[in-house]
């Protein structure tokens, strides 16, 4: 089959890999119907060290069971199933918990030998715990708002509910990428009324404001928090949601919470080391957050989906073919693109 | 009137400074009946430059009503009160979220022309938000514990409170000087059942186990990280309540919680940098805590104390004269005595 494998910054090829069977007698092979580029890509397409080996890339996919192990319960050959951006048993005590970016037995895709996502298909591990049935065809109109069921809509929800967003919230996004934007999507779809989106793209903003943005501030760093403490009485917002990763969009968090809020992170951190001494301590903020245990929320959300009450498949501002993958990240890198859809 | 000053690391003296008097309206005058030397107070007393002027010290107090100003309304003169170790308005947006030590016209003892606590007398601003009445005599054998209410026990409790400790959480508490103790009593008092105190002075750690840690972990660094998980089925915990403030201290924290769990300090951190990368954000874990709202807790921890459930007195292992404040801190310094209680 065909799959998508990254090089180095910059170097995504498509090559012919090895077609994938079950290995385990909980895998399951899924023919991807949808898949996508992440933001999360980004970061080795832009800093990868150049090796002789490619790796295999891409973690959000939906498609159609073609093969399953024989533990395999859950799931049936002919089923269309979106996969979340790790596999997870399901059972352990972490995923009981509704860690499952933690679970025991889970892991990413591309790595150890696990397909990844922006391919043919995939072997799935724990295809009962990882997959979950989605109950349209995959000729649905609603297919890409339920492929951000892999990922981007269950990493804003859960930056917004770590960060306790509630009808009484005040909420700040900051970044206007497909995660911001799903996450503002996220903090109305828990009722908050007043969703101040910090970015300074003017079309990912407008869609920002269809999704519930109520203010839109383009400016960034201290000029950024002033306007955001203006716009909210002095004081920053009770919940800010990072969605970005990098030191200034943190340092910029915690200019723009409220004494007592709490700043929420899901952008991957592209730090080690974050300014958490006497401020924010004196303030009582809390720093949460983290890699999203998108399973966990998927039963939660997908309802909405499917009656439209969200469209998180808006994010998607094209689509590509498999073998058109390198254009598809290019286009991202250079912005062009919110979020590219591939079809292979 | 006497009170204690710092002129520098090492160097407290107790000397003659004005009487206070009432300032503004909502000023009253205390009359300090019993006041102590907080953890806190050994970073200046450890690090402070030297200066040619002292400044007031000491933040926790309570003591007899003896003057009030004609806006003063919730206490009287005789009456025997508490102070939190800030003063607060208690009507602010802020206190009206429970977050006294934001308070828009709160402040810190001992600054800005403001008595400190270790003295014969305070004057005490926003009387009716700072001070919360006693109802025991000055001869109450309750007045340790009642002492408490100024920082220590709310802020043991504020730490448990921000980690999310209930009876279904598993505690570990690092540090066992008289927050750590604190915490870990507060930590039983909200039902948890299983509490680990880190610490090495078996005095204290023998006092943490009436106070209900179920074990008692020595070891410092990797080793004691190890010996953590290995008591709890190599996960760590839930909750961490981090009662030291120091950066090994943080960093022990991460190494002991639970992946989904929260680190929440109430040690005034002696970093300005902490480690917040990708561990911590891949294992989804929450830093929280800060500066406890001591006014906040009061009311609630109170009663326990006046019927004796709970005696966070018993940190209290020796009582001084206000003359002989000095050796106080000596004798805490050098880890002679865990906390010195002050008679003026």
């Amino acid at each position: 089959m065909r799959a998508t494998l990254i090089y180095g910054a910059g170097d995504i090829r498509v090559e012919d890999v090895p077609d994938p069977k079950p290995q385990a007698p909980t895998d399951a092979v899924v023919r991807v119907v949808s898949a996508c580029v992440c933001g999360s890509d980004l970061w080795p397409y832009a800093s990868r060290p150049a090796t002789e080996e490619g790796g295999r890339i891409g973690h959000e996919f939906l498609g159609v069971v073609e093969e399953t192990g024989p533990e395999v319960r859950g799931v049936r050959t002919g089923e269309l199933v979106v996969a979340p951006f790790v596999y997870a048993d399901n059972t352990c005590v972490f995923c009981a918990e509704g860690l499952h970016t933690s679970c025991l037995n889970g892991g990413g895709w591309g790595n150890d030998g696990v397909d990844a996502g922006q391919g043919e298909a995939v072997r799935v591990p724990y295809a009962d715990g990882t997959l979950v049935r989605l109950p349209v065809g995959e000729d649905s109109a609603l297919l890409p708002s339920l492929l951000t069921l892999s990922d981007v809509f269950p990493t804003g929800h859960h930056c917004a509910v770590t960060a306790g967003v509630s009808p009484r919230t005040a909420v700040t996004v900051i970044g206007d990428g497909a995660v911001g934007l799903c996450a503002v999507l996220a903090a109305r779809r828990l009722g908050a009324e007043r969703i101040v989106l910090m970015g300074r793209h003017a079309r990912r903003t407008a869609l920002g404001r269809d999704f519930g943005a109520t203010d839109v501030v383009p400016e960034r760093g201290e000029e950024g928090v002033a306007r955001v403490r203006e716009l909210t009485g002095g004081f920053g917002t009770h919940a800010v949601l990072e969605c970005v990763g990098t030191l200034p969009a943190l340092e910029t968090a915690f200019g723009v919470v409220r004494d007592g809020g709490a700043v929420s992170r899901v952008g991957l951190p592209q730090y080690a080391q974050g300014p958490v001494g006497r401020d924010v301590f004196s303030r009582n903020i809390t720093l949460t957050g983290g890699v999203a245990p998108a399973r966990a929320y998927i039963e939660e959300l997908m309802p909405d989906i499917l009656d439209g009450t969200v469209e998180p498949g808006r994010v998607f501002d094209r689509t590509v073919g498999l073998e058109e993958t390198p254009e598809a990240y290019r286009a991202m890198a250079a912005r062009e693109a919110l979020k590219v859809l591939v079809r292979p």
